[in-house]
C-alpha cells in the first residue's frame, strides 16, 4: 500500500504525476526526450533497454516491468535481448559497445563518481559516441530517480508480466503521455 | 576533466544543460517546481535543505556546494543551520518534524525500498503532511539523479566555498534558468 493515498486506478509513476501535475510534467518532459526525442543519440528501443537496464540493478519492479515491455515492443524481432540484459549483460546478445555503455550506466548507479577515464575510453574506442555516452549517463541517474520516486513511495506495482505488456505497447507508441491530474 | 567535451565556462550541471537543451529545460522545469514553485509544501529554505543533505549524503560536490549556498542565503538569519545539517542532521538545530523527513530522505537516497510504514507514521505524528512526505522523497530521489549526471561525466567542479556564494544567491532569488544552449 502506498506510503500516502494517491489517486485510485492509476499505479507505479503515473499515480504520482497525477498527485502532483506540476512535477510529473516536467518528469514526463523529461522521459519523452531523453527516451524518445529527435535529439536522442539512441534508438528508441536501445534508450529503454539502458532505462531497463538500470531500474533492474536498481531492483524497480515497477519500472524494470514496464520499460522491459516498452523495449521488447520496440526490438521486436529479437525480444530475448531485453531479458538477456536484465539476466546478464556481459553475456547479453547486444553489441560490445553496448556492453561497454552498459559497464557506465552500472557505476552511475551505484556511484557515479567511479566512471573512470578508462570505462569512457573504452567505450569511444568500441564506436561510442560523446552524445551516446552522456546520454547513457543521462539515462542511468535518471532512472536511479524514477526508481526512488516509485519505491520510496510504495506505489502500486501491478503482479504479473502481462500487466505491463499494454504499458509497455503505449509507451514505445504514444510515448510519455502525462495522466490527467487527480481531482 | 570533463568525461565528454562541454561548454567552456560553465560549471557542473549548467554545462550538461547547455550541451543538451532539450532535457536541461525539462531538468530546469523540475528544479524549479520542486524547489520554488507554488505547489512546493516547503519554504524555499526548507527545499533547499533537503537538496543539500541529499546532495552531501551522495558527495556530490558541486551539488552540496551551490545549493548549501543557496540554502543559506535564504535561512539567512541562521545560516549555520545548512552546516550543522550537513555535518549531522540529527543533532543540527532543525524541528523533530524536518528529522524525521530527512531520515525518510537518506532511506530514498541509499535504497528507497527501505523507507518503512513506521518512518512515515513518525513523520507524520511530527506533523508532517502527506504532501511533505511526498515532496521530501521526491527531492531526495531528484538529487540521488543530479548528483550522479554531475560527477557521472566529471563535469567541472570549483573549489573554495566563494566560487558558491554567487551561484546560490542566483539559484535563491532567480531561481533554475536554464543556461544559453552552446552554439
Amino acid at each position: 500500500m502506498p506510503h500516502i493515498t494517491l489517486p485510485e486506478g492509476l499505479a507505479g509513476i503515473r499515480s504520482l504525476a497525477a498527485y502532483r501535475p506540476d512535477t510529473g510534467a516536467a518528469l514526463y518532459a523529461l522521459a519523452e526526450a531523453l527516451l524518445r526525442g529527435t535529439e536522442s543519440s539512441f534508438s528508441q528501443a536501445e534508450a529503454e533497454l539502458i532505462a531497463t537496464f538500470t531500474s533492474a540493478q536498481n531492483d524497480c519492479t515497477f519500472c524494470t516491468c514496464s520499460h522491459a515491455a516498452a523495449a521488447r515492443y520496440l526490438f521486436n524481432e529479437d525480444q530475448s535481448t531485453v531479458d538477456a540484459v536484465i539476466e546478464n549483460y556481459e553475456t547479453a546478445p547486444i553489441s560490445e559497445k553496448m556492453k561497454a555503455l552498459l559497464a557506465i550506466a552500472k557505476c552511475v548507479q551505484q556511484d557515479a563518481r567511479t566512471v573512470t577515464d578508462e570505462l569512457v575510453a573504452n567505450a569511444r574506442l568500441l564506436g561510442a559516441t560523446d552524445r551516446q555516452i552522456h546520454d547513457t549517463v543521462l539515462i542511468a541517474a535518471t532512472f536511479c530517480m524514477f526508481n526512488r520516486y516509485v519505491d520510496g513511495l510504495a506505489t502500486v506495482t501491478p503482479l504479473g508480466i502481462e500487466a505491463y505488456e499494454p504499458m509497455g505497447e503505449r509507451m514505445a507508441t504514444l510515448g510519455y503521455v502525462p495522466p490527467k491530474p487527480a481531482v
